[in-house]
């Protein structure tokens, strides 16, 4: 797998799973980096006990911020740069057109689309480092990626089978997110950095609630999976946790 | 035709150039309503040589501003309701990655994507009262539609062959515009109101500069044709001016 590792949104749920199942690997990557809104409250907690490296990313829109993350990060990682970035943070919305509010869905652009963008952008240079610097050829999460987790509610294709919930705002952040990782594919791939979103089904966290059909170990044992088998072919790609294609 | 029509974004461009005809047509519609930002401006003159009602949207996020204009509307429309919004109004936005700015992608998604949204859901009472009112089956413009001005950028499936520019915000909004349409179709359909996308070609406007394949004459006579021929079908379509199917 990659030799460093970082995930955003790690205080709980698919975030928290993903950094306990990678440090508990069997090889597991020298470098995890957790971040975290507020790495101080008690849901920050089980990510120290994990790992040395907790970052606040106290608002992936608040680019002094992460500025200040990729700054800690760089200097663990020396010259070696950042092989997997996987952007998890994110926030759901259950408004409905009826309950609608503007500065709600803005907050939700923000969070899920603006910001996980924000952060490719200014880890960009230790990504590309680290894209260089592995002496591999063409595109793995063990090169260099950027990994946006995403949903099946933000397939277009899908929404009138997927009618589970209106969820405006939430469905059209997450169909943004899926454009800037195919843009981000596409203006990447030459600098040999792997985009690809991945859907993690629906899963009992805070965010899936209790009803959902998957465990999150489950979920982030198939995640890792895929992604160790993302290739050049995988660019751009938006894949389930099982591997199986999304229609965007 | 439709009874009564309301474009929004109507100071130049597009928006114009809908107003000009639909005005011109040998059946024009008994009432076209035009909004734009600011309809005092130079630019808002030639709307209001054209028709009588020319109604500031001075911002489409801005809840009162959109209000008033549906007062308004209503007010002229008397029981009738209206029976076709066209969200025309929208930004574009060149920003790179490089040249990213988060403040700017936010504006892009309140103009190109919340303000839209919250249009339709003021102005569904009137839609709804038109979906009704015709004593029309099924779905169509003249009962009671939403059209939302799309573009080919805004296709995630089409990217990686369209690689024009990155402008990711700009790109990124249309994806979750046509994630709303879809919602909004799917939503609105069982009330007799068909949502549609609809990509006018690249165009010779100030936002598809002079380098543009068509006139703006051509553009507007495609989507008037496409939108008269929409039917039941065409519920959360994605069509071009010449009424081809796009990628999501």
């Amino acid at each position: 797998m990659a030799r460093s590792v970082l995930v955003t949104g790690c205080s709980r749920g698919i975030g928290l799973e993903l950094v306990r199942q990678l440090a508990a690997s069997p090889r597991p990557p020298l470098h995890i980096f957790a971040t975290c809104r507020h790495p101080q409250r008690p849901g920050g907690k089980p990510i120290r006990a994990i790992l040395h490296f907790a970052f606040s990313l106290a608002d992936t829109v608040n680019l002094p911020s992460i500025q200040g993350a990729v700054q800690a990060v760089g200097y663990h990682l020396k010259d070696q740069g950042l092989n997997l970035l996987i952007n998890n943070a994110g926030i759901s919305s259950h408004a409905t057109l009826h309950s609608l509010d503007s500065q709600e869905m803005l907050d939700v652009f923000a969070t899920n689309v603006v910001g996980p963008l924000q952060v490719v952008k200014e880890f960009l240079p230790l990504l590309e480092q680290a894209a260089k610097g592995t002496g591999k050829e063409g595109l793995s999460c063990s090169r260099a990626s950027v990994i946006n987790i995403s949903t099946k509610l933000g397939s277009i294709g899908l929404c009138p089978r997927v009618p589970e919930a209106p969820m405006y705002p939430y469905r059209a952040s997450k169909a943004a997110q899926n454009m800037v990782t195919r843009c981000l594919a596409a203006e990447l791939q030459d600098k040999g950095i792997l985009c690809c979103a991945i859907h993690p089904g629906w899963v009992k966290t805070d965010m899936g609630t209790e009803q959902a059909l998957l465990t999150v170990e489950h979920s982030v044992r198939g995640i890792l999976t895929v992604l160790a088998s993302l290739s050049q072919e995988s660019s751009g790609a938006f894949l389930d946790w099982e591997g199986n294609s999304l229609p965007w």
